[in-house]
């Protein structure tokens, strides 16, 4: 799969044209664009521009940011993943726990508002965007696979919570603070005396009408004969309305002299472009965060863009997301913005108005460059309650309260993972939970790893099969002990092998031919070849044979390259139905098998 | 195994004495303890005593440590592993390695012969100890598992290499540091015009008078008509008499005098009996190393242990030896002694020798004793010359030049660690050194673990076998796809199995069953769950049935727990012959199969 290159390549006729093609997939769609793909993006584009101004600003609120940071972030992103992103339909920008990680990592640098600050975010982006190129120039997409689901769904659930709880301060006007659960609703319950009443009052309402429209509105308006995909693309717009509203109200009650805080002036025009800091001292202290925010942001948005490329049977390409979200995140650095990655939302609200090309990404970013020019004025008097609404009530959604029960009664180990990392995020914040989760995972499955499952079994009667002997009625001989283990054999077991074996045959003294039924394993690496060589020294010892069956093609070609299989104190059969009818009938110690005719049986 | 009391526990009557049993291996042999018995480990305990004497002034000297120190850690810790320990022939005291990553790791902290050096150094033991007892307390001595074979013996080699050349200055008489090396190497060619010649005289004929001892005395014995064992035992004492020899050249011909550098005085008596450092700052500083010397200690103790109790088939218990080493341990930081661990030569001098019981080690700790409290006026004008020379034909036997060749002809990936952890060990110090053993096979095991090997499956004629259609003439259908999953699917290949499945489909128009065979798939977790459900929801989109077969007992219990199998658009099959043969007849798209009928399949 990491070999493949974009969709849309197979026409390339020239070595070079197709590494080009690989790494700039644009090359692949890009040929085909006539006026009926133009229309379809544009019209995705304009509505997901209206989705994306509030919710940039709301992002950009949530990472401690001046809004306009969060129009920088989704500019030029957007450009750049258009060139060099394979997901056709996936839409970039500020994303909710991007965002919170931001603010984590950044605040751990600097006081919100400074400078620092947001340079320190600047940097993140920066650093971010090149490990995302560097790991998919190295193919290492793979090293995504360490989040598992119960981590990932555990994380996002934790980030959710945390997210909404850290928005509460803006719904109810106090000054409140904390990386984690408790600080933060130790501070907002300090804060509970200085509550302003007229934020509450525009905050409040806006939540309600906020989680109504998602709620309420859609199931009415389908019931009124709306189809689905329109009533949900209307019912994500519920944000624009409240902004709208608010903005009036803010207006005509001149809120802001009653104490409530409003978006206030944003810088018009088009991003500042500038090279990041290179302070050493800085990256030092910031790139443990940019690799976490680069991991979470990727396996994010591959999850969301293979779900949708899925859909149209189309395909992405792993590898080459890395460099396309690294290239996303690269330009939002140069542009004043701060970690982007593909949204989920947003990518789905594309995909459903109709979206056919990541061109229509760079007409959303040209939308949002326009309303940075000329739209802005009008935000002034938006009340930062408004947007801290629309990200409590989107954020609520990423709390996923099933999952836990599910996971319980499936894998008490997955189970495991995914409350320590909810744990673990909630009480010791984002970096520490992602690690956590990452790390309790790995101990859990190299723990399964090194005491694997096996079975002795017996031939099911009238069949050629063998099944566990505590399991099915099966046929056994004393003299003829059949062990099929049920894991590669890797450094990770290799002790248990070698403990294993001997032990069972220390329990059944009749034993003469011990073989091993290998149809589940599929490696053999050094450790494990040196645990078989034990063992066959040791049965040898005892005066007992050593059988191999069902060895796979691949595990035979490599014992083949070693002594193994000429030092073999038995046979090597390609059938367990086979060994079991040869050594049952033969009751005495094994023959000598000459190492080539051992070879013949494969 | 973990759960497996230690040997001779089987007569103990209640709950409470075999916990105590467990705990305390000691119970189980003392009762059968006669006078046979008394007289081997009396034997046995009187040549290894000998032996251990210059080897632990020696190995106090690869420290960086007064010699006293490496007769302090001879003594107390001997008793509490006889004791607390499992293996009935471990010999535990000062070992080359741990000695070499004690200076390594208290070279950090302080210089060679201050008294934060050694303050450092019985730190280390006391952590070790700690870290170990809890580890085996917890039942982690799976943790070891990560040191695989080839990362081992390249940490061995490279150790090998590293000590053999720190001891080089000994034996020229000059002054050299370096903890890699590359600074060795320097640091000797810089004083190489310092050479003391009558150093060089005692160290070369030392060093070469050893290397016969064990290359050339011990064929030549047993040529003579000694048994090889007693051949062995006589070569193992060559660096007594080189000892002896060296001490009557110094007196004769005053070479403390002259430049040598001479042992000196060792203070008489019992080990100071303290309690080590809890200074915070220290433990911050030496707590990464001792968790290193303990998983070091650890392995290397245990596979002499594993290799000498099978000899006579009696069994260890690992989990117990970490208690054991860690009691050893914290003995030794206690009477002012450094890490200790199993030794392989010693121990299997103290096998050889005929000793029965854990209590040859407590007689071999009384000689100690009384050698230190007697023999170290003697000892004054040992040459440190002749002591550089027996670590360097100890180490040099641990240099390993066969297994590169080994691995490269069998596994690249194995190779890979075994290169990179010498490497890393030589150019880096000890202790990258391990942790890049480590994390170079974590990873490699974990990409391997990403992309596992599948097949197209098709029947052998005239059998019920399924095999590889790349490999084998197998019989197919066009409309039935057999696919062979040699792996267990766990999150690190979820992503992985999606795209493998959908792809082969995509592949095939013709397909409309899909058969997953699962014989090779020994467990799914929830990711591995998510991924078949959105297979089968896919393949539901397409119109294909999904059936399963062979699926292993405790995977099928787990499944059966979940939605999944009453989900399945297809059925579970006891085998892979009749899924194949009922679809194979069957063109059309897949019947709805209750789901109670598919589960009574199984």
């Amino acid at each position: 799969m990491a070999d493949s290159p974009g969709p849309g390549t197979a026409g390339t006729s020239s070595r070079g044209s197709h590494a080009l093609a690989r790494y700039l997939p644009i090359l692949g769609w890009a040929r085909s664009y006539d006026r009926h793909v133009l229309t379809s993006d544009l019209v995705a584009a304009i509505i997901v521009t209206i989705m994306l101004i509030p919710q940039s600003l709301a992002y950009a609120l949530l990472a401690g940011l001046p809004p306009v940071v969060g129009l920088y972030a989704s500019i030029l992103p957007l450009v750049a993943y258009a060139i060099f992103g394979t997901s056709r339909t996936l839409a970039v920008g500020p994303v909710a726990v991007v965002s919170l990680m931001t603010a984590s990592a950044a605040g751990a640098v600097a006081a919100q508002g400074t400078e620092l600050y947001l340079e320190a975010a600047i940097t993140l982006a920066a650093l971010s965007g090149i490990m995302l190129a560097v790991l998919g120039f190295l193919r290492l997409g793979f090293l995504a696979n360490l989040l598992s689901h119960p981590v990932i769904s555990g994380f996002i659930t934790a980030s959710g919570i945390l997210i909404a709880t850290s928005q509460i301060r803006h719904i109810l006007g106090v000054e409140a603070r904390g990386d984690t659960w408790p600080a933060m609703l130790r501070s907002l319950a300090n804060a509970v005396d200085t509550i302003n009443p007229w934020t509450l009052v525009i905050g409040l309402p806006a939540t309600a009408f906020l989680f109504w429209v998602r709620k309420g509105l859609k199931p009415a308006l389908v019931s009124l004969g709306l189809p689905t995909r329109a009533a949900d693309i209307v019912a994500k717009a519920g944000p624009v309305i409240a902004v709208a509203v608010t903005i009036l109200a803010a207006l005509s009650f001149d809120l802001g002299a009653r104490g409530v805080d409003l978006v206030g002036a944003i810088p018009q025009g088009l991003p500042p472009f500038a090279l990041p800091s290179t302070d050493p001292d800085l990256i030092a202290r910031l790139w443990v965060p940019a690799l976490l925010i680069s991991v979470i942001g990727f396996v994010e948005s591959v999850s969301v863009a293979q779900t949708l490329a899925a859909k149209r049977r189309q395909r992405i390409a792993p590898d080459q997301e890395l460099i396309g979200l690294g290239a996303a995140n690269i330009a939002s650095a140069v542009s004043g913005g701060y970690p982007v990655t593909g949204g989920f939302a947003r990518s789905v609200v594309n995909f459903e108005a109709g979206a056919e090309t990541p061109a229509a990404g760079a007409y959303t970013a040209l939308g949002i460059a326009l309303a940075g020019l000329f739209l802005t004025p009008l935000l002034f008097h938006l009340p930062i309650a408004t947007l801290a609404a629309t990200i409590i009530v989107a954020v609520l959604a990423l709390v996923d309260l099933k999952t836990p029960g599910q996971l319980w009664r499936y894998s008490k180990g997955d189970f495991a993972a995914h409350v320590a990392t909810i744990a673990i995020t909630l009480a010791a914040g984002v970096e520490l939970g992602v690690i956590a989760g990452v790390v309790v995972g790995l101990l859990l499955y190299l723990w399964r790893a090194s005491r694997p499952h096996a079975a002795i079994v017996g031939r099911v009667p009238e069949t050629e099969h063998f099944r566990n002997v505590e399991r099915h009625r099966v046929f056994t001989v004393p003299h003829v002990l059949s062990i099929r283990i049920d894991e590669s054999l890797t450094y990770l077991n290799a002790r248990w092998l070698e403990e294993y074996v001997l032990e069972e045959v220390a329990d059944r003294p009749a034993v003469r031919h011990v073989i091993l039924m290998c149809s589940a394993v599929n490696e053999i690496d050094a450790s494990g070849l040196e645990s078989l060589e034990a063992i066959n020294h040791r049965l040898i010892d005892a005066g007992i044979g050593l059988h191999l069956s069902e060895v796979k093609g691949p595990v035979m070609d490599r014992l083949q390259r070693t002594h193994f299989t000429a030092e073999l104190n038995g046979r090597v059969y390609l059938s367990q139905n086979r060994a079991f009818g040869d050594l049952a009938k033969n009751g005495g110690p094994p023959e000598a098998v000459p190492a080539d005719m051992a070879r013949g049986m494969i």
